[in-house]
């Protein structure tokens, strides 16, 4: 099977390595030629265009930082959609509203390409283990045809319904990650101003129905004052604005993700768009005009 | 050590019958006679009040439905300060805000009795099998005698501070388990409106930073509509509200809480107020005039 890769940044770099490490045969192309030389020396093709990569493969992934690069690199001049062949697979990996993926599948099945619409969780820790989160919302036979690759690049494969349903479900985990770091910020402040030592609470509470991976991953990092990303604020509030874009669509309520979104503009508008997204409870010590202590106490 | 003990609620009973089965001598009070005859016939001795429960005891543990009753029980006619011992501690497990237990710690002091606040966190069952979460805030010496009694009634006890500490603890824990209810509902709800099977989205998304206790005891609970209790809307709506006062008493923001306390109003407004607080899905079904289908899908 003969892969096309686009895209590799951070995320794209460790998947395309993992798809040639697994022996698959992967034609990858970025705007950046030092990122395609380190995909030739570990033993891809480097393509030239878009258009190169979808030429004479099976299966084209794209993994790229916004809806509208993925619709430019698909329909664009020296694109995907001029070059891939009839029952090709094109898989966007990238975080898109579902309306998006939609758009896209539909226009690819004009010229016979299906269509798979599959963003990760994990960061780049597990891009670059091959232990990602996939969801994948698509046709069961181009699943079924797809599968293979995903489980050269992640651990925990999930084909979650039809097209749209993987760039759907990726947005439900991340009103889950936001507004959880919002409510452990809201938490942690009142806990810290009110004298708690915030590593003792996190002892107490970690093992019950208030415990989480965000407690997990964030309450460290706020013990730390450490804020460098990680998952970075400004990535999050793309995928929240997909969300709140995705909702209005769907006429469904968002009145907690619409607030965090509105705190990460006030945290970018202060200068800390590429802060963690942990970095949020700055957002609630500055209107409490107070500092929980590094430690915790 | 002798032991008295006010509060035999759905909570209070099992914790006092554990402290029994320890091998504690327990002189039990609630005004409920069945309540007590089930002490009695455990082995408990029976007080006819709080006054009788706080003689002759070292340890009198309150364990009731709201810091009104607390202080009654503690302060009012045959209540425990008038008969406690010098040097006896009084324990408070209920579930009140930290400017009560600091309140009833200042009195008690004045006759010379120590006080720590000790709220709970797990529900009847574990409540019964003796593996409630206790985060206890006071004096290090009081708690050190009083921490053999928590081990009867719990299997993870921490001392996470000074007096307030615990009730501050227990607000932050019900922050943490209201507002990732709240989140878990936007992302269910915007999912399945969009067609995603919400099993399979549980499955794709509970190992990552989304992963939660709150996902894993409350998505099963959607999934068969079953709202029953768990933990009750008008309990959470108490504890939420004291979340509110202290931080207007302490000047932090609480955004996200202050809008979910909302929410449980309107739900208590339409009937809802004894259903578990995963029936927060509710709010977010009416207001898109959608209901998640029984399965998820």
């Amino acid at each position: 099977m003969k892969i096309g890769f686009i895209g590799l940044g951070i995320m794209g770099r460790p998947m395309a390595l993992n798809l040639v490490k697994a022996g698959f045969q992967v034609k990858a192309f970025d705007l950046s030629t030092d990122a395609r030389k380190i995909l030739t020396e570990a033993g891809a093709e480097a393509a030239v265009s878009p258009r190169e990569a979808a030429t004479g493969t099976d299966i084209i992934i794209t993994m790229l930082p916004n809806a509208a690069i993925v619709k430019d690199v698909l329909f664009g001049e020296n694109g995907v959609a001029d070059a891939a062949s009839e029952g090709a697979i094109v898989v966007d990996m990238s975080s898109v509203s579902p309306v998006d993926s939609l758009q896209c599948a539909e226009r690819l099945k004009e010229r016979g390409v299906r269509f798979i619409d599959a963003p990760v969780s994990g960061g780049e820790p597990k891009a670059i283990d091959g232990t990602l989160a996939i969801m994948a919302g698509g046709d069961e036979s181009a699943f079924a045809e797809v599968r293979p690759t995903f489980e050269a690049m992640g651990s925990e494969v999930t084909h979650v319904g039809g097209i749209g349903s993987g760039s759907t479900t990726k947005l439900a985990n991340q009103i889950l990650v936001n507004v959880t770091i919002a409510a452990m910020s809201e938490a942690v402040v009142l806990a810290s101003k009110a004298g708690v030592d915030i590593g003792k609470m996190y002892e107490a509470i970690r093992g019950g129905l208030a415990g989480s991976a965000v407690l997990d991953a964030k309450i460290p990092m706020v013990l730390e004052r450490n804020f460098e990303p990680g998952g970075r604020i400004d990535i999050n509030m793309k995928d929240l604005t997909n969300v709140y874009n995705a909702a209005r669509e769907l006429g469904t309520p968002m009145p907690l993700t619409s607030q965090v979104l509105e705190m990460f503009h006030s945290l970018k508008a202060n200068g800390h768009a590429t802060d963690d997204h942990s970095g949020l409870i700055q957002y609630y010590e500055k209107l409490a005009n107070y500092e929980v202590p590094k430690g915790g106490k």
